[in-house]
């Protein structure tokens, strides 16, 4: 946690002191172990960052003086369109793509997305959020990615994806495709990345007639949480 | 498993014929779901890949007649020097370095590394060796990185760190580098990625009178298993 994410119910007495609880509370204490009169990494969650001074320390209870002046980092000009990943790995990409700066997030369906992937509560919104804040926490970070869930593969393709890719260079990871990724966009990216297995070639045709380059990321096949970074840094 | 680890005690007559039992017999049964007469991707362990084709299979047996003829994808010219990372976090980055080609990791102490770190079972070397046996199996590669542990810092960084570096383009990922991490290196490379807080200053500056230039991966600070990615494709 390299930024502590404040909420608007933590601010007691205006907007210049913090009360900290629960998760938050105890990793300040048991990770960073503050102390009174510590300064620590703070963001409002939407909105600026900046710095907080401990002043009030005792059972169960932190308070701040909270100096907020400090504007997020860039955004990433990148829109990441996924085949929906097993649960436990999904975890792992929501902080993950949160923390590289990714603001929307597209989770789609596929040929070989387990259909009980869908079911998974990993997906309700509250539990997404959670990892997506940690990301946030992570890259000290104020502003959460947009996620939304397309579990039917054609009207995505056909009615929704032409209008995102408008005016980016758009490329699907494809082990098969005969052309490397090339380095340095020089504009907005959307990037498509398969399920296990790959997309199927219906999809990657699909994909293809949106707009979509399909590119290989080397000689090997990547698991998607190694594919995301590798794939958006060499683009952007 | 995009591929089956092939080792020398799995044949049986000859270099032809392959017997499959354990994790890979129970893999190729339930998620590949195989078949007398499939073929599967196959590689021997350290050596050359291809096709194998199922012959047989019965309870707690699988027999293929195996084919031998295509060399493993190239390696990444890259060497990672690691802080040692926790070992839930370092099984993680073993799989994905091996996937990716990496063929040289050294983990290394410092500062900010936890001395428990050092006393884990995951870097026994068995140990090690399932997780990158795992990231060839991912990546269709045969021919496993060579880790290395370094617990000492000073004298891993003043007596040998100077001849690994020698001849590469080497750089330290440090979020307060003033310099942004260039884009493709040209030659092959020596990254450093430091611990969850990131390397102490007399750590870095330890580094770069070796040889290191001190970079930033954008204004994020990023977990190692996704910073690892991100700076190797920035530079290969």
């Amino acid at each position: 946690m390299n930024l502590i994410i404040l909420f608007e119910n933590d601010f007691v007495d205006g907007l210049e002191r913090v009360r900290l609880q629960g998760r938050r509370l105890r990793h300040v204490l048991e990770v960073h172990r503050a102390e009174v009169g510590d300064e620590l990494h703070i963001g409002m969650l939407g909105g600026l960052a900046g710095k907080g001074r401990v002043t009030c320390l005792n059972n169960g209870c932190l308070e701040m003086d909270v100096e907020l002046n400090i504007p997020p980092p860039e955004a990433l000009p990148a829109t990441l369109i996924l085949a929906l990943p097993r649960p436990k790995v999904l975890r792992r990409v929501l902080l993950s793509v949160s923390s590289m700066g990714v603001k929307r997030v597209v989770l789609m369906n596929s040929w070989r997305v387990e259909k009980s992937f869908w079911q998974s509560p990993v997906l309700k919104e509250d539990n997404m959020r959670r990892y997506l804040i940690m990301g946030l926490e992570q890259a000290r970070d104020t502003v959460l990615p947009e996620v939304v869930l397309r579990p039917l593969f054609k009207p995505f393709v056909e009615d929704e994806l032409p209008g995102l890719v408008r005016e980016t260079f758009a490329v699907v990871a494809h082990p098969d495709a005969p052309i490397p990724c090339p380095r340095g966009a020089g504009r907005p990216v959307t990037a498509a990345i398969g399920p296990e297995g790959g997309f199927v070639p219906y999809e990657v045709e699909k994909l293809v007639s949106c707009g979509f380059s399909a590119v290989r990321l080397g000689d090997r096949i990547l698991r998607v949480e190694t594919a995301i970074p590798f794939l958006l840094s060499k683009l952007l």
